[in-house]
């Protein structure tokens, strides 16, 4: 199907386009804040009413234990590949409030920024498709293949309930391919596939001492302090080398070949971008590879946050009875997250002082995912940039994790195309997150001509199939 | 001037003053809140209205840059000593609520106890002796010596105006003793006095590194993360035994002779008793000394809170971009505060990793202080005692600091009498603190008792120098 028409619809619209996305960034919708589930409930609702607006068939709220998954499909196309969609509509918190410029959940338009928590993690990105979608049912009334979206609330907190409703309905969702944009190019000119996702695990480590705050006149010196105890245990976690000494972590990590590192120096930032992406004067972490490779290849453990003790304002004269840090791995190849827990909590018994007690809470266990850079669908979508945003991508690995990539390749067999269109200084997961919208306009263009050749998906894998047949 | 019509008054008042100490407590005197500013003009008002209502001449509400002091005096027993007695209305902060069974600002009697913030620390104790000047002025009209009211409201936040005032009153403000009961007994039928106290240095210790918080999957093992930064800059503070690890932090620490640590392991508590006090199992610190000496005669830094990164409910993928720690020494003699502030500074600075920025902010010095034990002031509070909790008290050290002793000692030349109300188990400075109303009783008859002892104040003093002067 020539995409011409859906391009220009897409052209015109994006006045109404921006203003129907900062319709959806006004849902807070922070999957983390369990006070906040309405919000999603009721952000689910709007989105559920656009898909249909826009003209998508079997528009469905579907609930889970946690947030509900928003489902439309259209299959007017019999024969033809269908392609999954996938995105999040929920966000992290906005907290901390006072570091932003404009209100997190106020969107705000900045030149060519359109400022908002979720703008581009991922209710942007997600969004993409759907005006992508609407373009070619709006001028065309047909879409080139058949279409699966699956957009669900939980992705910041794991996605505890993806797994269960993919499982749950294999049969139903069997797709070619999987489309995932919820990563990150690496500049408005240089798009980017990722091909490789960190896995992850959470944990939250309590230290505890006297059953109450003491007073740090009468007792300090003689009673060992909770927090500091935590302190020096978090300090003992790395080494002076940066990095990590729980015994085992890295027994499983993958060793890369030369040819890969070698690919990955040529199309991955270099340290110098990361750092000044970072805003930051000086690397940090494992020597002997390159920032890039410390922050996909290799794992990582981050101390997202500490408390304990006295907050805020003012001083108060006590050892704090307890303290509490939450921290997060990040997972390579071939590291499994519940291996990973287990070591934790073994190296956790150990290190904790004597006159102290602890307690660690490991969760969200996400497996690293590997995609491999010659499937057709992932060509398709190469092909597609080069329309979208007058350049081919480069292949990158992210450093991050999202949990659906694993889900969907290992469940329906489909491989998980990572088709970002996010900026590296979109502070996601930061004060003043925004979406740039030029970017935003690129890969509307970019979506549509990805459904316009996705309909040869087909008989790319079964070219590719024989022939690697041919060579084996 | 016989105590016993006195003594009679106060017995037969308690209900009375307990109702009275109640509405005294209700007050939200919080110093280490600026907004309460408020709050504490409101409490002084209460307090000299108080003061006056019971018969105390020249009582005014003296302002200050901070908060007012509350000044009273009784000037009519011309050629009798004078004794100054020193408290404090300003308390530390509530929080956390969630931890008081009991709210921190609605006085609740429980048994013997009267549970509030400030119940012991130290409204409570100041009402001890207004109750005992009460008692005499309204039964004999006149009180037994000449007395003056010194009651301040910033002691919680290291006493920042006092001094000046003392120091532009310094003849006004004469005396032959100072007595300030803001110190606790062994037990409800072991009082105490204090005869030393620690010194003190607050620090505020903020590590920055990105200028925002970043995602920890995108930057997670490349770029250090300022909250542990801050985490491994903490635990260096201390070696593998307890001791401060800050180069020349010892320096000046005064070794004590056999023969005052003989007195202070028989007199002072066990172990074995700071242990249950604490409620904990272990002791911790400096080897080589007893926990009453760690937290006496050693001097100690203490983490007393540390924030950084995501707070609170949920999780959030970051590398926080600051954490700030408050920290609080411990200070004996002869160590100097100053002379630690720089010390601290420039070992700060040391030790900062070049891959983050520190600042640190030293404030709220407090010199240690010690009392002569045998000063008839002294002598003169364990008669009264004596009589009053029917034990001679004990001499003990306090690891707390009482920023007005040294200036007493230093400006005013007399020395100040700590006769401690308190008990171990008060919960001072921590949620469900607590006054035992027994112990509220026998200390209004020791300061009734006091009062009357104190007339031959004078006559002591000079057999005591003459003693001396045969002796040299």
């Amino acid at each position: 199907m020539d995409p011409h028409r859906a391009l220009g619809y897409a052209r015109a619209g994006r006045k109404k386009f921006v203003s129907e996305l900062k319709e959806f960034l006004r849902f807070h919708s922070v999957s983390s804040q369990p006070e906040r589930a309405g919000d999603l409930g009721k952000c689910a609702a709007w989105l559920a009413r656009h898909l249909q607006g826009i003209g998508l068939d079997r528009v469905r709220v579907i609930p889970t234990r946690g947030n509900p998954i928003v489902y439309a499909s259209w299959m007017r196309a019999p024969g033809r590949p269908t392609v999954i969609i996938y995105g999040h509509y929920d966000v992290l918190p906005g907290e901390p409030l006072r570091e932003w410029r404009t209100p997190p959940f106020t969107p705000t338009l900045k030149n060519d920024d359109l400022h908002a928590r979720g703008a581009a993690d991922d209710k942007g990105q997600l969004f993409c498709h759907v005006k992508a979608l609407e373009s070619y049912l709006k001028t065309e009334r047909v879409l080139p293949v058949n279409v699966k979206c699956i957009f669900e609330g939980e992705e910041e907190i794991g996605s505890p309930h993806l797994t269960s409703f993919i499982a749950r309905n294999r049969r139903a969702l069997r797709a070619d391919a999987a489309v995932i944009s919820d990563t990150r190019m690496l500049a408005p000119d240089r798009p980017a596939i990722s091909y490789a996702q960190r896995g992850g695990l959470r944990a939250e480590l309590e230290v505890t001492g006297p059953p109450n705050d003491l007073h740090s006149g009468s007792f300090g010196g003689a009673v060992h302090n909770p927090l500091q105890a935590l302190c020096e245990m978090i300090a003992s976690l790395h080494d002076a080398h940066g990095r990590v000494t729980i015994p085992g972590f890295y027994d499983d990590v993958r060793r890369w070949g030369e040819e890969e590192r070698a690919f990955m120096e040529r199309s991955g930032p270099s340290d110098e971008q990361i750092l000044q992406d970072a805003k930051v004067e000086q690397g940090w972490g494992e020597s002997g590879f390159s920032l890039y490779e410390r922050t996909t290849i290799r794992p990582a453990l981050t101390l997202n946050g500490l408390t304990g003790g006295h907050q805020g304002s003012g001083a108060k004269s006590i050892i704090p009875a307890r303290a509490v840090a939450k921290l997060s791995f990040r997972l390579v190849p071939d590291q499994d997250p519940q291996q990973i827990a287990h070591l934790f909590r073994d190296h956790i018994e150990r290190i904790t002082p004597t006159t102290v007690r602890s307690s660690l809470r490991t969760f969200s266990p996400i497996k690293p995912a590997l995609v491999d850079r010659n499937h057709p669908a992932v060509r398709a979508a190469a092909f597609a940039y080069k329309k979208g945003f007058g350049a081919l991508p480069v292949f990158i690995r992210s450093g991050g994790s999202i949990p659906v990539v694993s889900t969907f390749q290992e469940l329906l067999g489909c491989p998980a195309v990572l088709m970002g269109f996010g900026l590296p200084d979109d502070h996601i997961h930061a004060p003043n997150e925004k979406f740039h919208l030029p970017n935003f306009y690129n890969a509307i263009a970019t979506s549509i001509w990805y459904l316009a050749v996705a309909t040869k998906l087909r008989g790319a894998q079964r070219t590719q199939e024989r022939a690697k047949g041919r060579s084996s």
